[in-house]
């Protein structure tokens, strides 16, 4: 047998396993869901020595790339599980998602079609995820709680560098799940890119993926599935300060969205400034980021206005097309004058990656056209783009940011992991037919219903 | 330049036109799309003989096509538009669409997220839409009328059947739109199969597929596009009977199940019978469907417990484990024994298309199992799987049925086209920024707010 079809076939079983344990696992009490993350919590707990040894032989490995320069100090830090809190923090936000309400079992729709026969839409999971992220060892335990509360098996696969704490955290969480009615292989976790690309494969067993991580990864995921993908490539997103816009608004919400943190993929990478204002309000918000030691990649007339400025040679250059499609993750801003609020609509649904973008005005009917015509997830007035966040949003929990436009769009909570179904009860003597409704008079009434709970 | 690449051209331009077309709209009021569907029914209605002249050549040509076998009669009859009342149909179609509620602008989620900043989750369009569909003309009419009343632009491909319908009405309904403030490109089509794979290539301007149709041209498409796609490449429908049922229902709910209108996807392909009625309602059963002329392919039990019936020799076989993944479309049920609802739920998990399947018993337990274990859109208890359908559920009218497990499921309504978009509002005086919000003792009230209106 090939190696090919040797990872192939057990990608198939992998995904077969998930399959069948999401199938076993609905006909299991909702509740059960919330005892199996205390079942979690208590092992990881427990285990609290273990994990951290397995995190250790990580981190010495990674810490060898880090010395030859081959691996980032943020990704060393970020595999850390020892730093002081970590490990409790991952702990309760097994308790936190726990608290969540499900996000299943919730009618959205009830309708008597006719005499004895209702229908409900209601609110079930997806089924069988897989899930793709960075190496920070304590999103499996996070990504687990999610899934398990939402009802949603998985298969987990974190970056290579956290696989000793990665392989021990999963197989800890299946032993918890193993005391539990939730099946022991409804979280798995597959530890090598090849077992990704056989896994892609399995559209038949498997129903979303989630890839958390670079534009790469992401448009060779949707290149090489046929799977529905959740997630987003790019963050390239916008501030437009408006012909109308007050200083000191401008000046703070352009600052925090460049330079709060700058690798997110809500942070600022283009700022359209209104032709009006280029010797005004323009060369202000230019020091100000100059003074946090952003270099502009400006536009002829934005160049100009500023070319006085002591920074100016020091920090601002001449911009190219490609600096509007690009996502600096560092102290990098493109900056081009636009003639109206119109025109930088344009701009930014033809270069942006639909995430999140802000404008600055005191303008209600320029706040309107940006909220309507901005093909965008978030679109903010007057505020830092950085608040495009599930927590800030007040979600309870964020599975992923979405740049989609269907199923889930923007930060996606508990609510983005669940779909409906239909579930219809005749209660007539003879069963319900086409033929008793549409014959004759015909008897449709199609009476909204209560919608506190699901008829099963 | 060669064809391949000029075809592929043309789809950009195409493509192209529908995202500007989209993008201008979101700026146009709301009502002004009704308007637009009455200037279109408008247009259709003045122009009938033209469009019936067109449809007499489509109608020619399927004739000629039928008359060597090459075409089957009931495409013929779809065709055709001259039949009583059909023409007048299409355009009480328009009327009736455009007197719906509008799907987009509507608040689904509301929060104060700190004192002066509000954030608003507001239903919109997907964007372009690409819908392919059978040779029927006036689904041209009806597609572009629910395009149109969602806020998303269209590019539509009818059967090749209908070129000369389609061509024609597409352009008429081009026409009625430049008289209006949504834009011409708004609904365009294409007319062969070559653009369509171009068009497939467009995942930076089209936003959803759907395709209506067989399960060979959907399948072709969900391996041919990183674009998402909605609808059902099969429609293998269940019914089970289980040990409890009653006589009557199970006669009344599996003969309509099986025999209504056989060639739709909704209709039974599969029936399932309890171990303990094989020498009790089983027989009863058959005889029912044996009096339509309904073919069984049965497996050992269930072909044994009929094996003195007199019609058996003529209408029942042995099944084949093929005969369990097949969407007949005619007069064929496979026909299989089962121990438990359990069995019959794993059954159809395993071999059905995920449609829609239907119990028939009077045991609340296994409606309860049978409505959470069933990874179905519609789970039906004692109903005919007939009702499966957006004007029988009451939702207005429908786009189609998707099978998937994302974005909608089971019978599409308008709400099926649209998605939503995060839109927030700063009030305070210096722009509202994380900084405000996480330093010190924190200000994230997360308090509900009315959901009455966007605030834009």
């Amino acid at each position: 047998m090939s190696s090919s079809s040797s990872s192939s076939n057990a990608a198939e079983s992998i995904a077969v396993a998930a399959r069948q344990a999401f199938e076993a696992s609905q006909l299991v009490e909702v509740g059960q869901r919330d005892v199996a993350l205390g079942a979690i919590r208590k092992v990881l707990e427990s285990k609290r020595e273990e994990v951290l040894a397995a995190n250790k032989k990580d981190m010495e490995a990674a810490e060898a790339l880090a010395a030859e320069g081959k691996l980032s100090k943020t990704l060393v830090s970020r595999l850390d599980l020892s730093r002081p809190g970590k490990y409790d923090s991952m702990l309760q936000g097994i308790t936190d998602v726990a608290a969540l309400p499900a996000p299943t079992g919730l009618v959205t729709f009830a309708k008597e079609l006719g005499p004895g026969l209702d229908l409900y839409r209601v609110t079930c999971p997806v089924g069988v995820l897989l899930v793709i992220f960075e190496a920070r060892p304590e999103v499996v335990v996070n990504i687990a709680a999610l899934a398990i509360k939402s009802g949603n098996a998985a298969i987990l696969k974190g970056g290579k560098e956290s696989i000793h704490t990665a392989t021990l955290l999963s197989s800890l969480i299946g032993e918890a799940l193993s005391t539990t009615s939730i099946p022991s292989t409804f979280i798995q976790s597959v530890s090598t890119r090849s077992e990704i690309s056989s896994l892609l494969a399995q559209d038949k067993y498997i129903d979303l993926v989630m890839p958390r991580g670079g534009n790469e990864l992401v448009r060779s995921i949707q290149n090489n599935t046929r799977i529905p993908v959740m997630g987003h490539a790019d963050g390239i997103c916008a501030v437009y300060v408006d012909e109308s816009a007050k200083e000191e608004k401008a000046v703070r919400v352009v600052v925090e969205s460049k330079i709060d943190y700058m690798a997110a993929c809500n942070s600022a990478e283009t700022l359209l400034i209104h032709s009006s204002l280029l010797d005004t309000l323009w060369p202000r918000i230019a020091s100000a980021l100059f003074s946090h030691n952003v270099c502009l990649r400006c536009d002829p007339s934005t160049l100009s206005a500023i070319k006085d400025h002591p920074d100016t040679s020091r920090l601002a250059t001449a911009s190219s097309e490609t600096d509007y499609h690009t996502e600096f993750l560092g102290p990098t801003l493109a900056v081009k004058t636009v003639g109206s609020v119109s025109e930088a609509i344009k701009h930014i649904n033809s270069h942006s990656s639909h995430h999140t973008d802000s404008i600055i005005t005191e303008d209600e009917s320029a706040m309107s056209a940006w909220c309507r015509g901005l093909d965008s997830a978030n679109c903010f007035v007057n505020a830092s783009t950085r608040f495009a966040d599930g927590t800030r949003y007040g979600l309870g929990t964020e599975v992923g940011i979405s740049t989609g436009k269907t199923h889930a769009r923007g930060p996606v909570g508990l609510d983005g992991l669940v779909i409906y179904k239909y579930m219809m009860r005749s209660k007539t003597e003879g069963g319900s037919l086409i033929a008793d409704h549409e014959k004759g008079e015909g008897k449709y009434t199609h009476k909204d219903l209560p919608r506190e709970q699901p008829p099963f």
